[in-house]
């Protein structure tokens, strides 16, 4: 299998640039690398916007609501509003409400963070658990008889929405499980009534998240008990699963045909855009490889080492076509 | 395919106790059922005691100590010694010392409860979490930096044993995760060294428990957060794997041609039974319907309605082969 086109030239970067009016960036190994900038992302992101070019950036962070990101493009000097940014806690609140069409009356019984909740909120859906002092506390084995009790769980709840949680407890995992099982679980969420139908959303599948400088199990990891034991698949939300295009088409009225995805993770970004028939721009700046894309089946359109290299491009008449070394045009662009 | 081989006659029962010296049984679904006596099962084993049979009780279940087990078999007037209860909490230690030769200046790092530290402390292994009120307390994200020092984890740690644990926490899991994924984890754990080869053994992997007359997690679906983010795949101890077989021929003497395993289960009990190459007899006392048996392609070598049924056994002089309905015999009897 040949490589993909690596973009190299400002007549490449200047094609690239001329071809797609919405540039879809994922942010870690693109735009930053945990707590640092990567070297001249702002420039580009600056550039493109310069160019007229639609922004947003779609992140499959679950933990924090979109202003608390907001603060963090501030931080790292990333111009950015927070309707541009979406995070899968975000997506999240959106697929239940504008796909799934979750009703007002019910309510989402939360296995996450702040950032979910305040999404939730956002949207207007009703919510428990969560952050709620009486699921965030050590609860002695000894006191769990009061979980068993009819009014440990609501009626209401209609959906359990699961993320990254740093204070998951068993206690929770009990709670979400008898939801998640109880008569009719996997029935219609219904407007009007109680019990029944119970919706099971996850934010996104990453087994491991970066944290302090070192990995911790990911919201895709503290699912599982929930999968293994009620031998339900969730919905997942977040890339590289469908969900979240289907949010990003909800929100924003993106012309497909010119728009692309920027991303440095070959099985979560690049499959992304693969699976959603977009075109996609592999960065070298986190954790694929250029070699990685010889033995994968996961095809970028393009290859770049650096965002920052697109304010090299040559601002000449546009032309059709992304052109790269070796002469090939992009895969989906060639359609 | 056929059904299996039914009991349902005085002399199949005696054929049956003729045959074996060495009765293994599960505990629920076959003595008791939750915290209910299984009618009969009481004189059914001191049926067998009172033949000259030995009876040993091997049950997956990681929260209790055999102590904490005998005492319900007394609650229950089921006649029972400690050193005839193998838990898989027990099973867990025992392994840990007689099969992994763990080193004795070296500790495990605890997921579960007190029983699994009772049976640590039983064959003289050193451990850390656990109960320990450091790793059993509500940790507010903003204090996890604590997790991230040096001395957060104890570099004498040579194992993470994970059981049943109603205070399993977030922070557990990133501690068990540190020790799981550190340099040369996967390695050999030596004496006298620290750091380095970490064993990941779960007690068992049953994905539900019941408790409290409800079904809630348990304890294979707890471990799944790290075999997930470490993609490690644990040593599984109890039942239906190899290792708590291992164990029960390390500490009983037995011959496995004249012993049989009594469970209601087809996928751990009988399927334990047949991996193990032993005779199995599954009663229709606990989740396993006669039906199944039918569909699947675990094979028990004989079905009874119920454990207490054998103290019809006519008590004439004893033949070999247990004899079935239809006349065949049992598939280990007749190897």
């Amino acid at each position: 299998m040949a490589s993909p086109r690596k973009l190299s030239t400002p007549q490449d970067y200047a094609d690239l640039l001329s071809r797609y009016d919405t540039w879809l960036f994922d942010c870690d190994g693109v735009i930053w690398s945990g707590d640092e900038v990567i070297d001249g992302a702002s420039k580009a992101v600056d550039f493109l916007r310069g160019h007229g070019k639609r922004v947003i950036f779609v992140t499959n962070n679950a933990a924090r609501s979109r202003p608390m990101l907001k603060k963090k493009f501030d931080r790292l000097g990333i111009a950015a509003t927070e309707d541009e940014i979406l995070s899968s806690a975000y997506a999240a609140a959106v697929y239940l409400k504008n796909v799934l069409k979750f009703p007002a009356d019910r309510k989402v019984f939360v296995m996450g963070m702040e950032g979910i909740e305040a999404e939730l909120d956002t949207v207007g859906i009703q919510r428990c658990g969560g952050t709620h002092p009486e699921d965030n506390k050590f609860l002695p084995a000894n006191d769990y008889s009061s979980l068993v009790e009819e009014d440990a769980i609501d009626p209401a709840v209609g959906a359990v929405l699961c993320g990254f949680d740093m204070h998951l407890n068993y206690a929770k995992l009990c709670k979400a499980y008898r939801y998640l099982t109880r008569e009719g679980a996997q029935g219609p969420v219904l407007a009007g009534k109680t019990g029944g139908g119970c919706h099971f959303i996850l934010t996104n599948d990453d087994k491991v998240v970066p944290a302090m400088g070192q990995l911790w199990p990911g919201s895709g990891s503290l699912a599982t008990p929930l999968i293994d034991s009620t031998k339900r698949e969730p919905i997942v939300v977040g890339k590289p699963h469908a969900p979240m295009l289907e949010t990003v088409k909800s929100l924003y009225n993106i012309d497909e045909s010119r728009s692309i995805f920027v991303g440095d993770n070959l099985h979560t970004d690049i499959l992304f855009a693969q699976d959603g028939k977009m075109d996609s721009l592999l960065v070298l700046t986190g954790v694929t490889k250029e070699e990685d894309c010889e033995t994968e089946a996961i095809w970028p359109s393009f290859i770049m080492d650096n965002i920052s290299n697109i304010v090299a491009a040559e601002t000449g008449p546009s032309r059709i076509g992304a052109v790269g070394v070796d002469g090939t045009i992009g895969i989906h662009a060639s359609l």
